[in-house]
C-alpha cells in the first residue's frame, strides 16, 4: 500500500463530508426535494461568483461552460480578442475558430501575464471587437492574468469581458459584479472541492441581453433554457444528480470557512511552496504574476522532469501536474486549490525533495521544508 | 420518516455498490490507474451496445449524446426522417431544426409505434434522405418503435439510423452491429444503475465516414477528437471520474448478472406491471408495443393523475412520473430498469392500489398485486 496524494491542480481532494453526499441515493430531480436543495446551491454559487445574476449549473466538464459562453455571446463573423498565454488561451482560440469567431490572437510569453496596455492597445485599433477571452488564471503556466485591470477597459466600451476562472473562482476573490465581468466560467473539480463533472456560468445583465440577439445554434449549452429552468430550481435536463447533492454540501463547507480564510489559505500555501522552490534552487515558472492556485517550478538541468513526474507518482504516490507542450518534461505543478491545507504543501515539498535527490540532485533535504514552514507559521494562531 | 421509492423510469435507483464506488476518493485521469479502470469500462461498454466499434463516454446527460449525433453526423440543409411520437422524438426534431437539417417529420400517435411501412413510404419519396432519427423506447409513452425492422430499410440505403437507446439500452437486446444500428446512444441513469451525468455514443463504421467529411461546427462534442482521446483509455476533456468508478462497478454488475437475465427481469417486471394494471381496470398507454422500460396506464375517469402523483410522491414515499404536455394528469408511469426487481414491482402496483382508493376509485385492495405475482412466480425455481 502506498498511501496517496492527489495535488495536481485539477482534479483535487474530494473531502470526506462531500464523498459523503455524493453517496446518497439518488432523488428525481422533478421533486419538491430536489429544488430546495438545488436553490440553497444557487444562493451559495451566486456567493462564490460574487454576483446578484443567476449562475447557471451545467452537467459537463469546465471545457462545456466555455463553449456555452463562446456559443451564447458570440456570432460567427464577431472579433474577439483572445489572450493566448497557456494551453487554456489555446482552448479560447480554438473555440472562437471552431465557432466562426474572428480572433485577434494576443500572445503572451508562458509563465507572464497579459500586459493591460497590450490589452487597451489592440482595443483602441480593433474598435469592433466585441469580446475580450481570457483566464484568470492559467493553470498550465501558473501565472495570473489581470483581470481587474482589464475589466475596467472593457465595462466602458461595447465588449463583452469572458472570464475562464476554472482556477480562480473559488481560489482568490473574483468578484464578477464588483469587477464587471461579463461571463464568468468555472468547473467543479478545483476549489470547489467536487469531482469533476458540473460546469458553472453566470452572465452580465449586457451579456444576457447579447445572447438574446445572437444566432449560433445551441442546445444542450442553450443558457437561456437552462437559466430559465433553473431560475425554477430545476433544469433543461436531467442534471447529475450525486455531483448536487455534493455541490450543496461543498459550498455549505466554504460558507462555514468564509471566503476570506479560503483565499489566505491558497495564497499562503502558495507563497510557502515558493519559497520552498526558491530555497531548492528552482527557477519558479511564473515569478512575477503567480496563482495562488498553482505553482510551477522548472526542474533543474539535467532532471527530466517527466520521469520524476512519474517517479512521484508510482513509487511515491503523489500525483503532481507536469508540463504541457514545450515545457512537457521541464516543469513541476504543485496545486494549492480547494481541500488543501498546510501538511499538504509540507508533503508536496518533502516530495519533491526527495525526488530530486532520488534523481541525482544535490538536494539538502528539509531545506524547502523549512522555508515552507516558516511562511506557514505566520497563520498559526499566537 | 416516510421511506422512500424511486420508481420513474430516470433517475433510477443507484445500489449500495456503485454508490460506494462513486463516493471513493479522486484519483487524477491521466494516470495508468485510470486508464485501467476506464479501459475495462470501455470493453464493458461494447458488450453493453453490442457493438464492436468504439463506445464514446461524454460528460453530460443523454440530450448531450443526442445533440453530439446530430452535429457530428449531419450538415446544415441535410435531409432527415423524424419519426416524432412522443416528448423525445419532439426533442430531435428540436435538435434537427437548431442545427438547420432539413427535418421531414413523421408523426405518430402517442402510445403507438412507428409503422414499418410509413417509414419505407417516406425514405421510398425522398431518396435524398440521409437520415433516420427514432427513438428505441419512447419514454414519454411507454411505447417501443420497430428498430430492427427500420435498421433493414436503412442498412441497405445511404441512410444513418440514428438511434436515441437512452430508455432501451441495457433494457431489452438492441444489438448494434447485428442489427446495423448506425448511430447508438444512451444515458448513465436508466438501466445502467447509475446517476445522471454520463452519456454515451457509439457509431458504425459508415457513420465515422459520415463525421469526418461533416462540417457542422462542434468542440465539447467533438466525437472524433473523443474516440482518439479514450481509444488511449483517456478523454479529451476532464471526465465526471467518481461517475466512471460507478460506470465500471455497475458494468461488472451487469456482467455478474448477465445480459439475457437482465433483459428477462426488466420483460418480467414489465408484464407484471400490464397484467396488474388491467386486472385493476386501468386502460394501458401502450398496448400493442409496450416498452419494458416502464408501464403507463391511464388514470381512471375522475381522478386526477397530477393529484394522485403528488399524493403517491409526498404522503407515500413513491416517485413515479406522471404524462406530460397534453397527458399531463391523466396517466402514470412505472419504471421496471435497472437496480429493480419482483418486489419494486408490488410495491408500485400496491401503492398505485392504495392510492387509487384514497382518491375514492373502488378498488379492491391486492388485486392487482395478485396478477403481478402470478406473472412475477414464473420465474422462481421449481
Amino acid at each position: 500500500m502506498i498511501k496517496q496524494l492527489l495535488l495536481a491542480p485539477g482534479p483535487t481532494p474530494v473531502p470526506a463530508r462531500v464523498r459523503a453526499a455524493i453517496a446518497r441515493p439518488i432523488i428525481h430531480h422533478r421533486t419538491p426535494q430536489f429544488g430546495q436543495l438545488f436553490g440553497r446551491a444557487r444562493e451559495g454559487l451566486r456567493e462564490l461568483f460574487g454576483t446578484a445574476s443567476d449562475v447557471v449549473t451545467l452537467s459537463a466538464s469546465g471545457t462545456g461552460a466555455m463553449e456555452a459562453a463562446i456559443v451564447n455571446c458570440f456570432a460567427p463573423g464577431d472579433k474577439v480578442l483572445v489572450v493566448n498565454g497557456g494551453k487554456f488561451g489555446e482552448r479560447w482560440l480554438k473555440l472562437a475558430q471552431t465557432y466562426s469567431l474572428v480572433p485577434i490572437e494576443l500572445r503572451v510569453e508562458w509563465g507572464h501575464a497579459v500586459k493591460v496596455d497590450d490589452v487597451e492597445r489592440v482595443l483602441g485599433e480593433n474598435p469592433d471587437i466585441r469580446g475580450v477571452l481570457i483566464q484568470g488564471s492559467e493553470t498550465s503556466t501558473t501565472a495570473c492574468h489581470p483581470v481587474e485591470q482589464i475589466a475596467a477597459l472593457t465595462r466602458t466600451r461595447d465588449v463583452l469581458l469572458v472570464v475562464d476562472g476554472i482556477t480562480a473562482v473559488g481560489v482568490y476573490d473574483v468578484p464578477m459584479d464588483k469587477w464587471g465581468i461579463d461571463v464568468l466560467v468555472t468547473g467543479s473539480q478545483k476549489a470547489m472541492m467536487l469531482p469533476p463533472g458540473l460546469a458553472f456560468i453566470a452572465l452580465s445583465d449586457r451579456a444576457w441581453q447579447r445572447a438574446a440577439s445572437v444566432c449560433q445554434p445551441r442546445f444542450y449549452f442553450d443558457l437561456a433554457r437552462e437559466r430559465a429552468s433553473q431560475a425554477k430550481n430545476s433544469t433543461a435536463y436531467t442534471p447529475a444528480i450525486s455531483l448536487i447533492f455534493g455541490l450543496d454540501e461543498a459550498l455549505t463547507m466554504m460558507r462555514e470557512e468564509g471566503y476570506p480564510r479560503i483565499y489566505a489559505r491558497h495564497a499562503r500555501c502558495a507563497q510557502a511552496t515558493r519559497a520552498a522552490a526558491t530555497a531548492l534552487g528552482l527557477k519558479l515558472l511564473a515569478p512575477d504574476s503567480p496563482s495562488p492556485a498553482a505553482t510551477g517550478a522548472f526542474m533543474p538541468e539535467g532532471v527530466d522532469g517527466g520521469k520524476l513526474h512519474g517517479y512521484l507518482r508510482d513509487k511515491m504516490g503523489v500525483a503532481f501536474a507536469g508540463g504541457q507542450d514545450h515545457l512537457k518534461g521541464k516543469i513541476l505543478r504543485i496545486a494549492h486549490i480547494g481541500y488543501m491545507g498546510a501538511f499538504d504543501t509540507i508533503d508536496a515539498v518533502a516530495a519533491l525533495e526527495m525526488a530530486l535527490r532520488h534523481f541525482g540532485h544535490p538536494v539538502e533535504l528539509g531545506r524547502g521544508v523549512g522555508a515552507a514552514q516558516e511562511v506557514l507559521m505566520s497563520a498559526l494562531p499566537d
